[in-house]
């Protein structure tokens, strides 16, 4: 009995402690967790994403004095921070929106072309960020863009269609994160006729200032005027729904963010890597019952950098829920986030893939006011045709003032063939159109931002080196775990590709051997590299010839872009650099294979001398061509369907 | 009106003029042409082909001692004449009769092809000759097999089905040509079963002879019996043919060819250029009253070799109708030929390409009794599968004993890589099983057989030096006249796969440089030769890896071959040989590209060593596989479908 009346005893006291731990615990939890006010109800913020389309920073005065005014943005700045460095990671918006939801960077998880051919897995361990939210409580909404590469997974939204609406919450108490859409400034509202253009803007075409790299005619000032407007409607639309919350009195429990998907919409702005492209509006706004998460006050802007894959984690941090170790980005606003260190940030990760039915391989970083391009397709001129952009007048325009020989070089450079790198400094030159590469005295600093950025592909490691079709056929079910296991090979398929930025001599052995590689992918870059060579590689001339018969398509349509930018077509055989390329595109096997060989095919025909006319009956594809497919607009573009 | 009466009496007299000259020529045709009896009126003779499937002359007692007796074939010898050097071109069904009605060798007209995956046009100012029959007034009737791999030209016959019949013809005074095939002898009916063995046959087993590359063994004694069996039916069937012709008065009147339409149907026969696949019996019965047509006694026998080509000028010839001059073919009977020049002529060309979805490419010549064969895929063992072929039982059996090592040497070639070259003594050697190529005192035979081999393939050209694929792309509607036009480039392949028959030291440099050839038809013809030097080719290993990413998947596949047959499967990158395999089927773009790839991949798992086992899993085809069609087959065969 003493014995087993020791053991009650021990028993009960070990219960007490038990007991008292959790005790301790949750009054610790609910001390330093501002979002449990002081009688223990939970008073969680909400969060509203209000979301522009295809709009970047530029045209809004509240950041760019050649902007329009947009009252209600401003005043949910007044009560709420402004972030002047607010980046998203890829100009157009299925990518952008992805990296939004998944917050990881496209290029590692396999999300990055627009749009998927055939949408990847999500990461292992990594969920649709709402997701959290809605398992902690929230109730979750989206109205109504989803435009996921990514399949999307189960649980993230309590309803995600034109219907959603935080207001149908369960309960007054259900914290909510909505996020709304609004379509008013998407490049499609820019695709008037020339009919239209009867109907005067809001906004005079006298009054806009217009893009140094653009030719300033009525159409190109009724353009930018008319994207004022629109400007101006999303802002009306901005205002209505800070009117909602407030009626309904949740505004200031709720932190509003409004921002750009990405840049837009004019031309040389969505789809490129530009600030045209990458750099949005951002302002949130902070509600009053809320302030205490946030250590800015009012009316604050910061130059700190922030990127789409920051926003689930600061979206996450402000609910007080945990973001998964897995994903890319950081909180940037959060009780427990430094303002001074958000203050500091003063990087972003920049992509381009494909567009559509357009390749063209681009990646950037922005570090402070540098701006690093690396353009790994460089003969490729950045007004490569992609179908759904050039029914914009102002683009149609554009280009026959170029065929007309009318612009200046700064207006022309648009579509003329790249160098593999650009270097700008924002500061002196925000339009982007002084490329210093080159440039002896600004050596170091090119490095430096050339050196950062490979390294940051190599660490992630980027995907895109491995081309789509073989991307869908190995990776797309795993793309990370792949990214992982194959993180060597991509390694080297990067090196391989910067042998382009070596001096010819120093490059030239690696690249002969690259060029004689087993592995597909090495003979593919090598060519690319050697390709921006033009007719310094006339050395190696034969070892790219061999590749025009590459069992490869896509490394004998690289080849085939070799000999139609140099002298060297006196082919062995007196053979046609094009029958190759005819060749090529009937051993596609899938769309994303046959989809960069016809890019070729559109390059040679539209940016490729007399000697090599494009013989459309000749394209012939062997697999099906899909309606409505990237294909299908290819095909209808060259002509061959 | 003087005028006008000289003009009158001009044309008068130029009428009568034309009138004299229609009697006059009328007459002479009539006089001239034994075809017209005394009394003017027609009397052409009849002629009948009776068929035989699948038999070569090996197996009647009239023309071999080891042979069954076939008395009813026998006294149509006795009433005609014996042809004891006849030779079909082909040793298969649908290329033989295609032949046959051209009067065209296969490999110039495209139809080489066992069977057509698309029929060839015919050559232009060439129909199939019964249609020039018809036009002269023959009534035409086939019963009733076709199988032609060109395009039935319109009027060939008055009826070609089984209901086709002679007797039908509109009245008792229009000459017909009637063609009859039996099908006793047929393959198919030596596909029985063990339990079928239970059935003992007519022919004793143990009376039989058994060709010496056969194992002597209960099975193919009674397969060989059976076929016995099968060649007695036939002749009762000639037999009945003969009487019919007889009761209704008409075979007096007529030439009755019998003839089998390629050798079998034991192995190593069908399929296959030895004497068993394609020396056929061939007599042909003079009708009494049509024997002036023709200057031999009646029972009398010729070694004079008459080839297919000349079958169909020889039945127009009898017919007193004019033989194209486009045709291959030469008449051997006829009131113009002369028998002794018949006699003198001692020459028969054969070829085997695909035969249903096996290729394996060889050409044949026989001058007098020596036989020359050149094997332009040697490392395919002539028992490489074909499915339909081994069905039978024996086949089976056959190859089961060389893989239990239970064979002698003759007995085992079958299954064993070849030489690029045989040269047979028929005299000396009836079954081809000695070869004499290598040895240095048949020297100059052989280099005199190849020479005339090779100037007939040039002079041809012979259009399977153009793979199958690329024929049926680019000349399947006009192939002679493609061969025409591309004559010079067929004679370089032919030359660039005779590198094949060179010391190794004075091919190799050749060799080397169309391995790098723009043209992907030289490229294969170059591997295809080096790979048959074997180890011997190890000095240029790294260029025959070059060709195992090349562009086309038939490249790849003859590349594989050589790796795979060789010690160097050490490749660059630690690439496995098979890799490239897998990837040539995935790129191939139609059922002909695909089938010879797949004929490498069986050539691999049934035939090389265990350092390469085929995974079936990796073989997928980008294109269709349609039912029944060739591709199944080979499908089927690896386990793929």
């Amino acid at each position: 009995m003493i014995v087993r009346s020791q053991e009650f005893s021990i028993v009960i006291l070990f219960r007490l402690l038990v007991a008292l731990i959790i005790v301790a615990t949750s009054t610790l939890v609910s001390l330093s967790n501002p979002l449990f006010a002081e009688d223990g109800v939970s008073k969680r913020p909400n969060i509203v994403w209000i979301i522009s389309e295809d709009n970047s920073k530029h045209y809004l005065k509240h950041f760019d004095e050649s902007g329009t005014p947009t009252p209600a943005i401003e005043a949910m700045a007044r009560h709420g921070v402004t972030f002047d460095r607010a980046f998203s990671c890829s100009p157009v918006c299925s990518v952008a929106r992805t990296t939004l939801i998944t917050s990881c960077y496209a290029p590692r998880i396999g999300t990055q072309y627009h749009r998927a051919l055939k949408q990847a897995e999500m990461p292992a361990n990594v969920s649709m960020f709402p997701k959290y939210l809605k398992d902690a409580g929230y109730y979750t909404t989206n109205n109504a863009k989803e435009d996921y590469n990514a399949v999307k997974t189960d649980g993230v939204w309590n309803e995600s269609s034109r219907r959603a609406d935080w207001k149908n919450r369960p309960s007054n108490d259900t914290p909510f994160f909505h996020v709304q859409t609004i379509h008013t400034s998407h490049e499609s509202q820019l695709h008037f006729s020339e009919a239209d253009m009867q109907t005067p803007n809001k906004t005079s075409s006298d009054e806009v200032d217009l893009q140094p790299y653009f030719p300033d005619t009525p159409l190109f000032r009724y353009t930018r005027a008319r994207y004022h407007d629109l400007i101006q409607k999303v802002d009306d639309q901005v205002g209505k729904l800070i009117e909602d919350l407030e009626t309904s009195g949740e505004l200031e429990n709720t932190f509003v963010f409004y921002f750009g998907d990405h840049g837009g919409v004019l031309p040389r702005s969505k789809g490129y890597l530009f600030e045209s492209g990458l750099h949005v509006p951002l302002v949130v706004r902070v509600g009053d019952n809320v302030k205490h998460l946030v250590d800015r006050p009012f009316g604050s802007r910061t130059n700190g950098f922030v990127e789409f894959v920051d926003f689930g984690p600061t979206t996450l941090t402000l609910a007080g829920v945990d973001v998964p170790t897995e994903v890319d980005g950081q909180p940037f606003l959060g009780d427990k986030i430094d303002a001074s260190e958000v203050d500091r940030r003063d990087e972003a990760f920049g992509h381009a893939d494909r567009f559509d039915e357009k390749y063209d391989l681009v990646r950037s970083l922005r570090v402070g006011n540098w701006k690093y391009i690396r353009n790994f397709d460089p003969i490729y001129p950045d007004s490569l045709q992609n179908n759904y952009r050039y029914n914009m007048l102002a683009y149609q325009q554009w280009r026959q003032l170029y065929q007309d020989g009318e612009l200046t070089p700064d207006q022309s450079a648009f579509f003329e063939s790249k160098l593999p790198e650009a270097l700008y400094d924002l500061e002196t030159d925000p339009h982007e159109t002084n490329n210093l590469a080159t440039e002896p005295r600004y050596r170091s600093q090119l490095i430096e931002m050339r050196d950062r950025l490979t390294q940051r592909l190599m660490d992630m490691p980027d995907l895109s080196f491995i081309p789509e079709a073989y991307l869908i056929d190995e990776a797309i079910s795993q793309p990370v775990a792949f990214g992982q296991t194959h993180r060597d090979e991509i390694g080297e398929l990067i090196r391989i590709a910067n042998l382009a930025l070596r001096p010819w001599n120093e490059a030239k052995p690696e690249l002969k051997a690259a060029l004689d590689s087993e592995d597909p992918l090495v003979r593919y870059w090598a060519v690319a590299a050697a390709t921006s060579f033009g007719d310094q590689a006339e050395s190696i001339k034969h070892e790219m010839e061999e590749r025009l018969v590459d069992m490869e398509p896509i490394v004998v349509a690289r080849a085939v872009e070799f000999f139609t930018t140099t002298e060297f077509d006196d082919l062995k055989q007196g053979a046609e650099p094009l029958s190759f390329l005819y060749r090529s595109i009937s051993r596609a096997t899938s769309e994303a294979e046959a989809l960069p060989i016809l890019g070729t095919a559109v390059f040679v025909n539209d940016h490729c001398d007399d000697r090599f006319p494009l013989d459309m009956k000749q394209v012939k594809l062997i697999i099906p061509v899909v309606p409505n497919s990237e294909l299908e607009r290819r095909m209808k573009y060259l002509g061959s369907l």
